[in-house]
């Protein structure tokens, strides 16, 4: 039985991720760390490890990773995931929902015909 | 007809979120903008205005924030999925499987009976 | 009188600046939300602010800002500086001394023979 | 002959960092990589290396640090502090006067008697 198996039947891979985290965190008593605010903190702390990795590399480098490089990233991204489905899951926020909303805003708010291939700032339409 | 429907018949949210998002700078042309640089810094500019929210409550304040904090926390949240989503995209990570290895790789550094309720840092197991 | 003349003849203008600030947060009875924690997390607010204003130009155009632009960064990079210098104040650490410690292992760190014009991370050296 | 010496008198502290940083720079040919753009992302890294050391922290916590701590906290403070100067020194901005006006912005911004001791976020004055 492996680790997914675990935590039963899923309806969807972000579900299974949270359940796991939720009894990583439990077996570990880790839970009296993870208020929202903590996990902001931890989250910004992985997104900022993503920057480094690019700081000094061209835009097309970062684009073009060697591979030991984009395992790195990956485990960066990963890190994010994890702490931004721990952040949503204390407070009670289902992320998936909470992006089709967002991008359903921005679809309205950033109209293709107005601001197709422009450079200026989205928050300057 | 919704939006989830434009996209065709998923594999799973974050899939079709993937999908959404590519049409959406498609449409817009700003593919151009999307480099993994770039788009980090958009991660970590949008995991900065969640720590914002935060950063004068109290742990337990930020566990229990008041209805309209909550809706504009959970835009922040979509945020940083949707940039992590374009970032992952742009370097071809699959971050399902990125996290499920991370966390895998987590359980190992950190065994549950030598690290239970310690308020030391990770890092320093 | 000028505000500089109510905290009194300086030393040095980062001396000035922390007892400007602290008379301004006594002021406004603010010293209670001033933790190190939470300084810390308002410091990064403003460097995602900095961040958010470079994300979507090229490196050169991150060099020759238009006028307003510039006005705008001007304020973030203040930000950035008062509360380093209240986060500064609180743990009762030397800015100026810090910086010059650090430099010089940074002097040790990478010596100019060794890493001239390099593209590789200074992690790797 | 100390290295505060090889940059001649001074005017003040932060101006002689700047001096030496550019020296510092100058000599590893390392300008090419210092646009903004990257010394923001350089900036922001640095300040998540702070935020990191307390992010499990209690906000009592982290105004008590034990010794080896606060030389690492120390640490990361000059870093931010250097890639502040840069980016500053880059854009030929006056640190100093930056935060000198802002702070003047603020006293106006923030009466004393309208938001003396109050836990509401400065935003919503």
């Amino acid at each position: 039985m492996n680790n997914h198996e675990q935590v039963g039947l899923s309806q969807d891979p972000l579900t299974d991720l949270k359940q796991r985290l939720r009894q990583f965190a439990a077996e570990r008593d880790w839970d009296q760390f993870h208020s929202p605010k903590n996990l902001s903190m931890a989250l910004i702390a992985e997104a900022a490890e993503l920057v480094e990795h690019f700081q000094w590399l061209s835009e097309e480098q970062s684009a073009s990773l060697p591979p030991d490089k984009l395992v790195e990233v990956e485990q960066e991204l990963a890190d994010i995931l994890i702490y931004l489905i721990r952040t949503a899951d204390k407070l009670d926020i289902d992320l998936i929902r909470a992006a089709q909303r967002k991008i359903e805003l921005n679809e309205k708010k950033y109209p293709s015909n107005k601001v197709r291939g422009s450079s200026r700032k989205y928050t300057e339409y």
